[in-house]
This record gives C-alpha cells, structure tokens and sequence, in this order.
C-alpha cells in the first residue's frame, strides 16, 4: 500500500535488466528545469545516452514518464511519454499514449521508469507499488499484446492490473513496432518497441494503490471543474466527442484535397465518400471509450457483426489509421480498416510506420519497380486490403518481403534501390503520414519535428479553420487563418512545438489542449493547475520557458548525432508533385517558401540558419550551458561550428 | 559426404535466422571482382548493409569467409575472416582468425557463410557437410565458449566438430566481445562477438568431410614444398618458430621503447625483464600448437604446474595478451596473464578492446578521475592483477563498473565526462593497444586502418627491422629501414593494405606472407598458387589491383557512414606527450609531418586529401563505377563533396 503523495514527490524507478538491479531515485533534482514527463525523460536520456549508443545497443536507456498532473483530476491528464534513441533516425525518440497506465504508475508511486542493459532471457516488469520485481517471460515471447495482456493477469491473479507491453514486432525488432496499452493505445511512433524487444522485456505491468495529493485540493477541484465545463461547452464538441479526429480525413480530404492518397501521389481520394467516420461509428461501435480523467471519451469499441470480418473487435482509432489504411492506401472498406487497425494493436507495430512501408511498397509495385517476384506472389495494387493485411502479419514476423518492409521505407528502398528511393516518404529517415501541400504551417511543424515527422509537436491543427479575426486574437498571428500562407507561421510552430513540450511533461493531452480551438486547456490553465498542485508559484512565461528548454535538449541530442539543416527537409515529391485533383488541384510546397519559412522559425529558435545548429547564446539564455559547452567539444554549436 | 571440389566453385550459405530460410548461391558471381574471402565479405556487405542499419541490427549481416586457397596444402591457407558491421565505428568491422574452422567449413563445401536476421530464441547452426540446421542452444545461453564446445561435440556426438562460438560477453553485447574458435583462436576486433549475440546466435559448428580440387595438383603441391622449404630456411625461424610473435613486445620494449606503457603514457617498462617470452615458453608450455596447413606452430599449449593459479591452462598468445595484460597494465606475472588470456577466451572477450577500456580506467583512477566508489571498491593501481582479473569478469557479465567498460574506453568516457576524454585511447572510437610514436609507417597504418585502429592491415612489422639495403631491395623504399622516418611510409602502408587485403581473400596468415621478412609468402607466390588452384592465369598486378579493389569497397563502406579525414588520426597524446624513458625517450609524433604523411598516403589511394573522400576516377579505374554512383548520392564522392 502507497500513501498519497505530493504531485511534485515522485520517483524514478531504474531498473537494470543486465544486472537486475533496481533503484529509486528522487525526481527533485530534475522538476525546476524539466517539470517532468517528456521533459525529464529526454533530460535522463541527453545525459546517460551519448552519440555512438546505437538504439539496440544494451547502454540505450528505454525511458517512460508520466507527467506532473497525471493522476490527479484535471480534464485529460492520463497520458505517459516514452522516451530512447529513434530506431529510424539515431536521434530523438519519443512516443506518447493515453488510457490507464501513465495514472496507474502514478499511483504505484512512480513518476519515470529507466529501462537500462538487456535481459539474458525475455522478462517482464512487475510493479506492485513499491515491489518491484523483473520476471520471467519465456512463456509470453512470441505472444500477441493482446494474449500477453490475458497471460500476465491471470499470472499475477489480478484484472486491474495496467500492461504496456510489445508484440511480435517489437520482439523481431521491427522499425515500425509499438508500445501498446489497454490493448489498442499505442506509444507509436520512433519504434521504441523494437527497444524494448532488444532488451528482451515484453511488457511492464503496474498496480498502484496510492493516489496523488495536491497542495491545495479546493483551488484545484475548482480549476479542474472550471476546465471541464469550458471543454464541455467549448465549439464543434458535438463532433469531438463522437468522432474524436476522425472526422479530420474527411474535413481534409473534402475541403483542401489534404490527404496521403496512394503514397502521397495525390491529395483527394475520390471513394471517400464511402468512408465517412459517421458510418463507422453508426455500423461497428458498441460503446465509446475514453482514458482517464478525460471528459471526452473520443474513442470506441467496435466490433464487426457480419461480413469477411465477422466477429472482428476491439478499440478504434484515429484519424491517422483512416488516413493510413484508408486514404494512403485506398482500402475502401471500413471492416478491413478495423481488421488491419486489430492486426496492428495485436502484431504492435505502429500504423502510421506500418502503412508508410506498404505504401512505399505499393507505389513500386505500380511503377514495376517491385513484381510479384519480389513481394511473395502479393499483387501489391492499391486497396487491396487482402494483401495490405497480409503484408502487416509479415512485417511484423519479418517473414519474406515483410523483412525488408520492417525496416521502414528508407531503409528499404535504400537496400534495394533501383530508383526506389524517391518514393520513400519519409522525414529524418522516419515514414511520413502527414501530407505537405496543403498546409504551410503544417507542413514545417512536421518537418522540423525533432523525432523524425509526425505532426504531434508544432504542427498546428487549427491553420486554416479559423477566421482571420479569431487568428489574431488567439494565436496573434492573422494568417493562422490562411493554409496556403508562409508568413507568420514559423512563429506558430515554435510557440506550439514549446507548448507541447509542457503538456506532455506535465501529462495533459494535447486534443484537450490545441484541438482547432482556443477554448480548450491553454498555458494559463496549465500555470494554474500546476500552481494547485504543488503550492509553489508557477508563471506562464516561465512553464512555456520549460518548453523551449526542452525543445532544446531534443535538438541537441539530434544535432549532437549529426543532423542539420538538411535534416529539416521534406520528400522532394512535396516540391515537385502539386496535387492533382479535388479542391486542393495545384497545391504545392513552393522550395523557396519553404526554405525562407524555415530560416524564420531558426531565427525565432536562435539557432544558426545556415547549418541549423543551435547557439551557446540560446542554450545560455535557457540554462543549458552544459549543453552548449558540450556540443561545442562535438563541433556541434553554431559559433564554433568547424564542421567536424 | 561431399565431393571434392573445386578451389573456385565453392558456394555461399545464405541463414536466415529471422525465418530460418537457408539458401545457397555459387560464388562464383564474385571470385573474379573479389578473389574469396574477406573480399566478397565486404563486397556482400556494402551490398546487402546500407546506412542507417546499425551494428545489432537484425539486418545486419554477419559474413563469414574462408578463402580461395584454404583448405589446399598451401602453407598456412587456414584463416577465415568475419565482417560485419563495427560495433565501434559503425563502419567496416573485420576479423581474422585461424585455426581449423576455417577448412573445415570449406570442406563443408562453404567458402562463406552469411547469418542474417535475429532468431526469437537462442540457437546455433550446425552445418553437417550439405545438411544445414537452426539449432535451439538455449540449454547453451550463459555458458563459457569452452563449456559451449563440450556440449556441443557431445551433443552431437562428434569430437571432430569445429566450432566458432561467443560467451557471455557475446550474449550480453558486450563491445569487446568476440568470436573464439579451438578455445583460444580469436576474431578479435570490432565486436563481432557482440553481433553475434545480437543474434541469439552461440555458435556455428561445422563439420566437413570433402576436399579441395585444385587445377593442377602437381604444379600446385611444387609450389607448396618450394615455399614450405623457403619458409623454413627464412631468417629468424630459430625465434620465429618457437615464440610466434611473442617476441614482438620485448625487443620493441629493450630498443625503442615501443610499448604501451600505462596506457601509452611511456613506451618503456622497466620490469619488462622479468616478462620474457623465452622464460614463459620454458616454465609453462607443455607442447607447441599450429594451425592447420602451417610448418610454423608458432602457438603453445600452456598449464601452470604451481602457485596461485595452479592448474589454470590453455592455448596462449600472441604479442597482444603480453602488450595488454603486461605493458599497458603492468602486470608482472605470467601465470596471472595466462590467467588474463584464459578469461577472455572462456568469456569471449577480444584481450586488446577489453585491456583498452581497463587501461583507461586504471589511469583515471590513478587521476583521481575514477575512484573505488566508482569501481565496486577495487583499487585500480597499475599491475594489480586481482582486480585486472575480477574486471574482465565484470565486464562479461556487464556487471557494476564492467557495464560501464564494456562499452569500450570511448563511450565510457563520453557517458562519464570529468575530462576522461582524453584517455580513451582509440581510433574511430575502437580500443587501442598499438603504440604509434616509435614507428612512423607503423602509426600511419593503424591510424588509417578502416576497420578503426590495429595493426594487422597497413602497418609494416617490418619497419626498421630491416637495412637499408633491404629496404630498397625488397620495398623499393630506402626510409624503410628508418623506424623515425616519414617519408615513403605512405608508399608502404598502401602496398601492404593492398596486399593484406588479397591474403584474407585466398586465406593466408599474414604471419607467413610479411613478417619481418621479404623472404616467406609474396604476390608472386599468391598469384602462383591461385594458377595453379584454379587453371587460369593469374597476373600479380592483377591481384594487386584486386586487394586495392577490396580497401576502396571498405573505404567506401567508412565514408557512407560518415567518416572523413579527421577520423584517420590517433588520440592528442601521440602528438602531446613524447616517450618518457627507456632507449626512445623523447620519440613523438610530430603532427605536421604526420599530415604531411597522410596527404601523401591519399594521394597514392586517389583519394581526396582535403576531405578524404574518395574520387569517382579512382573508383572507376578499380571497376568500381557502381561505388562511386552511390556515394555520389550520398554527397560522399570527393569531386562532388556538398558535404551533405
């Protein structure tokens, strides 16, 4: 049995799995500058996992934070970051996910778990509040996440036990394998499962009994009430909460031709009329479902009640498996989206990696670059949903053409090359699902993103669904509200990729925070709650300094591995290929926009425009001076950027 | 059983272990371009291991080569090489190793055996003549190579077995980790041990019961004897064939202060008296040990009758074990360095990587840098053995500080900071035991050295062993003679890089082929034998050409990962700190002339001196059009050198 703990008195569990030696730490030492969360996790990882640690490599660390506000009452705070090195880019890895396991760590005591070394034989982690315990998993190796998940519980005798845990994918070491939770909740992007498979852990499970104390319980309940009756009322909930940001590819695809259609090739997809998230909801849900503390509940169980895929269930998605499955791919049939949507959560491999390879695959295959000699005898054509979900059982297995697949799209095209490399869709060696052209602040917030694409750091979600009033009054930037615009979006992305930095160190979910709306949990409300909860005075100025201070840790430790400016770049098809048809037709990323676009948000940054590295005046001016003294042993600061 | 075949038609053994698909293709695609060996070993890597996959990558491979002539009477044709990734440098990682592995795979009827993917459970292969098998070694996962081979011969109940195989240090990703085969015999360098381990594979047993058909049997045994006969009466044999190498370290000790004192801090040991190798060969061998095909033995089967470590035996050592465990660590006791050796090769670990990282932290200790809080309480004074003995363990077993070391000198001063740096002795991030102010060609070899330091490519033994009349007799380089000697190093270290490189290509020791001495195994004598193997003509410049061929496909491996001209060059003290005693007080390397030199090193390799990239002509010229391509794509080729 925990006691109640003060919100800011959590620990740092550190397990070694080479030597099976577990430890505590005070999480003190590290709140001041990094609140917690993602903040600290990167900060743990820029000390303890220098350049030439490779991802698999035993001395790679596998870092899980949950975030200051996770446990206590405020609307969404559920989530947990995982940190390490990217499999695909050799930098900055970080995923993150909601449901019941971040707030169960918190109640087991825990703020961060260190995963260090690599088990002689497959374990898992058991933490039972403050017993701990590495045990055996011979027995689960090779089991999906969903029987692990069963296995583990009847195991331990208990149903209230949370588990993330990984699948065949991340025990192959597959690039696009996940961490998955509550059986469909993935820690998706960067392939941190296939890190936790090279230290041979298939899953940590967590039961905690504790609860978290704020410094002032009354001030709190009321911010927290306050803020569930803002979100409540704020607009276009009677689309948020049924439909959650599935009702994005379709607003995308309708309005601005904004989607990944057949590997990027084209914008709008014309059978998505017969994909509408409406439809879905109406034919497979059984109930929503939503994570803890979240007045939203965006989320549903589905489950297919005749048909091919008759008797097929489990939780949905997102906008990113419709964009994925349905729009890069051209699967027309929600049944089969649910099938490969399961077969993911099941296999834990990533969707958004997994449909990037396959997509890459696809278009080869379309081109005659890939037959069918080289795919297994799979008739690789677009929307065959036969071959896609047989493609994703292989990737996972590493079985056949799903071998080459399970390196990601780079990777793959780079090993077999014969002029595939062009298709390949990714960004910092990362698979891309977020298309570039229709959107400018967008567009750059997914391709300065530390971790290699993804649009979960500065892209901002409301560019272009606001009014040019609302634009200025909320963001102070009028062309918020014009997609197609370059100007002032730099600004955006550097005050969002801040923000986000805040929101996941403290636990918040970022839909509840930036979702197209002002009217949700912004910095103040952040500032505040964090106030309640630790009776220590919190500035706004100060929580968005945190980010930027964060930021900047990921930006060294990319840098530090050799990016530059060159690494903030998209796939030359966005500057070459407009789009082809929809209301979109023309749209196009224009080379020296973007490139001018991108010098503004380094300027913004600080950091040096012509190499892209950051300066010791930023990193002094944020309290990183051992990092710029450290980059600048590398070569890897902008004054004394020698080039080494 | 297995028929007779031909020298040239052997074939290629494809494992997957991901899928446990096992295939074979004919060589004979890459003889002509490739000779054998490590030749098509490197070429099959830059192939298949593009960048961005990483050393403990499942796709990653891990090649072993055998070479065209091993397995024929042609004095010492017993060596196979392994390549893989560096677990170092990320670059070209290479080892050698002879033995009786490497026949016995040949007369399996494989020159090469590529293990790819990673097996879910602990495995080893076991190659029966044509019968292939993925075998479960889980019962083997945690035992010593020693124990390993016991239970494998048993198991399979064969006592004729050749086994490679890794211990714990391999299992645990240990970065010295290496392979051993007949208990002792190392493929040393780059990790590969730790590959290998990656995995999940413990061993690869063999069993061969064909033989090698050569094209002209008598012309071919003629060639044998002469050279059988000439190496016989070779000066030196008196010294050679008695004590191998053994001898290096004290006649570099006693004349030049050659040796790598205290982890390079002097080149002379006082104590070194008490170190003889005619001493250790009279007290503890009990008979001596050759490889196969080889009239030199120069090995020794050794047991200590009395005292502390009493009982303790095994085969022993190069000058390796005795520079390690004696000159660079100071222990002044052979039953203790026999010990040392029998550890390693119990454990798998490689004696130079493992005695560099113990080096480095015996003179941060003796700093002040590292102190018994950081070392689980042992006193890292220079010579004491107790501890020298309990580190090697821990570093097997990444136990306490031994997982901090097991990263290699390098990493672990990176991860540790308080100005450690600058005693990790290493280049391209790879442990050092080579001492570089006393010779200069020498330093200029291993500093160039692609697979990241080391000696056994480009640096000449013979150096200042020889007059100046045989110098230019022999090398067509007067300096040759001059051990202080700058000028026509560059002209050395190329040919003998060229000529190392066809020797691990047809098999042959290099011990019998530049040792010393002009008078054992030359081109001349290569080309011959490989007529005489194969019934084609073979020219001498040809082969030349070939070995040129292959360092440029490895080259070209190093620069696609990054490398450039500022990681040929050894750590500051070579140039900071000049010898402090003994015959060559005083001795340095200048760094001027050390450019100098290296300026005209890549000018005879057509290499870029500015960036030391390589030139598409240079490419071109060796048949290498589709290399100089794809580092063009890469922004890798010197003429187009963007610097991307």
């Amino acid at each position: 049995m925990v006691d109640k703990m003060h919100a800011y008195a959590g620990k740092i569990l550190r397990v070694n799995l080479s030597s099976e030696k577990i430890t505590i730490e005070p999480i003190t030492k590290y709140t001041t500058r990094f609140l917690g969360g993602r903040g600290i996790n990167q900060w743990i990882l820029y000390n303890e996992v220098k350049p030439g640690i490779w991802p698999f490599d035993p001395a790679n660390r596998l870092v899980f934070g949950t975030g200051v506000l996770v446990g206590t009452p405020a609307p969404g705070a559920c989530r947990y970051t995982v940190d390490s090195k990217n499999v695909y880019t050799g930098g900055v890895g970080s995923a993150n996910s909601g449901g019941h396991f971040g707030p169960e760590l918190k109640f087991a005591g825990y703020d961060h778990v260190v995963i260090q070394g690599r088990s002689r034989k497959p374990c898992y982690l058991w933490i039972d509040d403050d017993k701990v315990e590495v045990k055996n998993a011979e027995h689960l190796w090779g089991k999906t996440t969903w029987e692990t998940d069963d296995l583990i519980r009847e195991e331990l005798k208990d149903d209230d036990i949370q588990l993330a845990d990984i699948g065949p994918a991340g025990e192959n070491l597959v690039r696009a394998a996940c961490i998955i939770n509550n059986g469909a909740r993935a820690a998706g992007r960067c392939g941190l499962g296939a890190v936790m498979g090279s230290k041979n852990l298939k899953a940590i499970a967590v039961r905690g009994t504790g609860a978290i104390e704020v410094a002032e319980p009354q001030r709190f309940m009321k911010l927290a009430e306050e803020l569930l009756e803002k979100i409540n009322n704020a607009p276009r909930m009677d689309f948020f909460k049924p439909y959650g940001t599935m009702t994005v590819a379709q607003h995308d695809n309708d309005n601005w031709s904004g989607c990944p259609v057949r590997n990027f090739q084209d914008g709008y997809w014309e059978k998505s009329k017969n994909m509408r998230c409406e439809d879905l909801v109406k034919r497979f849900s059984k109930r929503s479902l939503g994570c803890f503390s979240c007045p939203i509940s965006c989320s549903h169980w589905l489950s297919i009640p005749a048909g091919e895929f008759k008797g097929v269930s489990g939780e949905g998605f997102d906008t990113n498996t419709i964009n994925n499955f349905g729009y890069k791919l051209n699967i027309n049939s929600w049944p089969a989206i649910i099938k490969a949507h399961v077969l993911c959560s099941q296999y834990g491999l990533d969707v958004d990696n997994t449909a990037g390879s396959i997509a890459w695959a696809m278009e080869c295959y379309q081109r005659g670059i890939l037959t069918k000699e080289d795919t297994d005898g799979l008739e690789l054509e677009w929307g065959n949903y036969k071959a896609v979900l047989e493609l994703i059982k292989k990737i996972a297995m590493r079985e056949g053409v799903g071998n080459l697949l399970a390196e990601g799209s780079k990777r793959a095209s780079d090993k077999i090359g014969r002029g595939s490399q062009k298709y390949a869709m990714h960004i910092k060696e990362q698979d891309l699902y977020e298309t570039l052209r229709y959107r400018k602040g967008w567009a750059l917030g997914v391709i300065v993103s530390p971790r290699g694409g993804g649009h979960l750091r500065g892209a901002p979600a409301f560019e272009g669904n606001v009014s040019p009033g609302e634009a200025e009054k909320y963001y102070g930037v009028r062309t918020a509200a014009d997609r197609k615009a370059y100007e002032g979006k730099a600004k955006i992305v550097t005050w969002m990729e801040n923000f986000k930095a805040v929101l996941d160190s403290v636990g918040i979910c970022s839909l509840l925070s930036w979702w197209k709306s002002p009217h949700l949990i912004g910095p103040e409300d952040v500032a505040s709650l964090l106030e309640a909860a630790t009776g220590r005075h919190v500035d706004v100025q100060e929580i968005m300094k945190i980010g930027e201070r964060i930021h900047n840790v990921e930006k060294a430790i990319n840098v530090r591995v050799g990016m530059k400016r060159k690494d903030d770049s998209p796939p030359d098809r966005f500057f070459k290929e407009p789009i082809k048809s929809g209301p979109g037709k023309g749209d196009i990323l224009e080379r020296d926009k973007f490139e001018k676009m991108l010098d503004e948000y380094y300027e913004l940054r600080g950091w040096d425009k012509r190499t892209g590295l950051p300066t010791r005046s930023t990193l002094e001016g944020l309290g990183l001076k051992e990092v710029a003294d450290e980059l600048e042993k590398y070569g890897k600061i902008a004054e004394s950027a020698k080039e080494r």
